[in-house]
């Protein structure tokens, strides 16, 4: 995919940063557009025609080879998911930050990261994170963990966290991070696999129907640091 | 506590099954009502009046001494909370069966109770369960395991199960129980503490609020074995 973005911001004597700031992305994301290097979601694409003035059919330009390719999956072979270990455990934590601030939420501080990156790479950790790798950069990540169900006598595979950074979306490799949990659950013999998504995030809600999941009626509480000390 | 249940009830032919079944009630519970054994809930002393028509100062007779040992505490001193292991793991399996039946769930099936025994008191245990004992009889229980918050960087007690039986209610079990759970949070590090509560479940809503917790604004997903095994 090609697009004429940089043109574009050219004559309107913008800078990638600016331009990232009009439309709420990092710098990053406008850097890997203007190189055609993704598709971005529809409503991103908008916000830039929106912002540059042309129409989304000026600024992207897709060739029907270049369809071809993208729908016949080649691309999801190149996604290769590894484990995260001593090595690369400072990138799986920069993605975990990702999704905190995706989410609106506090990502871990500066021993938080420390323990994060401990405990990732520990021989005994307390979760399993892998990487997802594009050409050998790591671009999404899911982690999980065991829990169980008294009601079922199985075990439950908790997805805790799901991310694919947003320049890399529309590939499927969400839906291939997603998968390769489910292979998981499967092969751990559990009766359940079982994952929470933010009210408002409603792309979460459909990408999560569109596997048959179903929407739970139960609350969900929490107890933390300060309230939890307060408890005598 | 003493009670005229039982003469209420042989004045308007009524066996402790056909009361039981107009309150809503197991018919154990009616037992142990009119055994003077422990103290219901409002509501179910409110229904009983009305079934059987009488004010619930008759039906319910303390005296001042009780209520103050009942005030005092003393009966939290006698419940004790017991590790399961494989001689009460039985026992455990028919409170959590009792517990899916107060929330109008399955409970686990034949082979399920049998890998819920084999689980519950297995060394390489995936959770951790508690009894609550009265005078030698598991009136209520705890399960949870440990979870992870890859924001916090640290662990989180999940509390899978509590429960007491109704006719034990109304006593600080759970309380007890509850806090034992927080005490083990905060002994091994825990960040946080987690758990869910079916949507119309008020009571334990007002419960967990008591202690200060939060609900949150997530939705809990789930996928189970058929959608799961349906997933290619």
């Amino acid at each position: 995919m090609r697009t004429t973005i940089k043109e574009h911001r050219a004559r309107l004597n913008l800078t990638q940063e600016q331009l990232a700031e009009k439309v709420g992305v990092r710098r990053e994301t406008i850097v890997f557009l203007e190189k055609g290097k993704y598709n971005p979601s529809l409503r991103l694409a908008r916000d830039i025609s929106i912002a540059l003035g042309v129409s989304i059919e000026e600024l992207f330009l897709f060739d029907d080879e270049e369809k071809k390719h993208y729908a016949s999956g080649d691309d999801l072979d190149m996604v290769h998911i590894v484990p995260v270990d001593a090595g690369n455990a400072e990138r799986y934590v920069e993605l975990v930050e990702a999704l905190a601030n995706f989410e609106h939420l506090d990502p871990p501080g500066e021993e938080g990261r420390a323990r994060l990156i401990s405990d990732a790479s520990s021989a005994d950790r307390p979760f399993r994170a892998f990487l997802a790798m594009v050409e050998g950069v790591a671009v999404g990540y899911v982690t999980y963990f065991f829990t169980y169900s008294t009601f079922l006598a199985r075990r439950t595979l908790f997805l805790e966290d799901i991310f694919v950074l947003e320049e890399y979306r529309g590939r499927g490799i969400g839906t291939k991070l997603f998968r390769f949990c489910v292979d998981e659950a499967k092969r751990e013999g559990c009766g359940r696999m079982e994952w929470t998504a933010l009210d408002w995030n409603e792309p979460a809600h459909r990408f999560y129907e569109g596997f048959g999941a179903k929407r739970l009626d139960w609350y969900l509480f929490r107890l933390t640091g300060d309230d939890l000390d307060a408890i005598q």
